[in-house]
């Protein structure tokens, strides 16, 4: 059976059109769907060009695309809506009760959700994606007094990408600390770890997704071993356990996640705007 | 005058309420609010305390608070939206018609759009992350024949955080490589990158905003000064042209504009959903 594509079109990057859509499709049961990015989409030919490749489609295979736009300007938006797909607006169904509330009324000018805003802003998130960056596993410089966060965890447990992410997003400083074998026989924290207790947060995960994710990487080897993985993830939750820190289950969480419980629950301050 | 506060209400992360929200404020003339965002929202008793705050913030301030939500529970909703804030629910809007149309009703579960999808889905961000870390300015190891698009630019022009951008966001493999004076010098680019032309892409900037930038990480350095800036936009510049690169200017553009004109330009499939 043919997939339902969806179109996700923007006058800007397609990045919030995206989000909402992808959204809304999970509620129904997921994404088995061929999605489609039309961005930068701001003149009436560009809007004549997406239309032809939604229509294309529809005629295709048979199934009405579903189209999910954010586009500003109403004489584009006019424009895309005439393709023979559902078109869902949603500057349309928002901005007219935020113009009531605000007393104002809308740009109506091509959106900069994704523009650049400032330079503070864009220095903030460039200053914490090079830290994450340089206080990652296994380089050399550490600067934990700058940290917001500092993650622990064993190998594969999602502690770069989660702070990638935090810098990217958030605009927060977070370092991460692979613990190692020495480590868990220590029992004990490297001494550099000591003045920052109240910044560390372990990651845990359970034993046998670690086992599948280390297995993908080094296939059958001590490290993919069930052993091996089932000692390390025991002994960092009792170390974790010991020293009073606070953990998240990464098994079934997503980047976006493992990063918004840590900020709530730290109480740590979004420094970037979404 | 008091800022208006915005709150963004979600059972998950928030990030897709933070996303739409922020998309929407930007039309009336930028962020001047205060953003608190209330993530995992998903009982009646988490409802109720998000609501406390909401009317705390509106008694205190004499000003409605804006809420975004994204709650899929119909009790959670029901018992949020009785608070005295201006209440903009993206589900409500959208899931009506996209039930028509698919002929399904929706779940009406606390979503997963940012919850772990499956383990290829998740192992792509991973290994396109760890990459993008590897084959970062500076290091090592190099492993272009693995790269989707090798992004080159002097100094601070952006590329690190744009490939880890495109990593985390859309699991595409971005090197980078950071033109040194001496490619400028000798005017061609080193034999280890010849073989790739075709996914080499080149930033471009200001070089009164580079020097800005510069200026913030090294102060009065030759590295910060107008005519050392100069020089190495206007070689890039013409290193590119001479070798038919695109480029991209990063001027005036976010990490997420960047990435987006570039997968759009070569037509990398995004390997992940939003």
């Amino acid at each position: 059976m043919a997939k339902r594509t969806v179109f996700f079109v923007s006058d800007q990057t397609g990045v919030t059109a995206e989000t909402l859509g992808h959204s809304l499709l999970t509620q129904f049961g997921g994404p088995d769907y061929r999605p489609v990015t039309l961005p930068f989409v701001a003149t009436l030919e560009q809007a004549a060009a997406a239309v032809e490749r939604i229509d294309a489609v529809a005629e295709e295979s048979g199934l009405r695309p579903i189209v999910f736009a954010t586009l500003v300007d109403d004489r584009v938006r006019a424009a895309v809506k005439r393709c023979n797909g559902l078109f869902l607006d949603f500057f349309a169904a928002f901005l007219g009760p935020l113009e009531d509330e605000l007393e104002m009324t809308s740009a109506h000018a091509s959106g900069r959700a994704h523009g650049l805003t400032d330079l503070a802003t864009y220095t903030t998130r460039i200053n914490a994606t090079n830290f994450a960056v340089a206080n990652d596993d296994g380089s050399g410089a550490r600067d934990y007094n700058m940290a917001d966060v500092i993650l622990l965890g064993v190998s594969r447990t999602g502690k770069t990408p989660t702070c990638l992410y935090m810098a990217l997003q958030y605009g927060v400083f977070a370092a991460n600390y692979p613990i190692t074998e020495d480590d868990l026989e220590a029992g004990v924290l490297p001494a550099i770890l000591r003045p920052h207790q109240q910044k560390l947060y372990g990651l845990t995960i359970a034993p046998e997704r670690l086992q599948q994710i280390r297995q993908e990487r080094r296939p059958n080897s001590r490290y993919a071993s069930a052993m091996q993985v089932q000692y390390e993830v025991r002994e960092a939750q009792l170390l974790y356990e010991r020293l009073q820190i606070p953990t998240v289950d990464t098994t079934e969480c997503s980047i976006e996640e493992i990063a918004s419980r840590i900020l709530d629950r730290l109480g740590l301050e979004r420094r970037v705007r979404p």
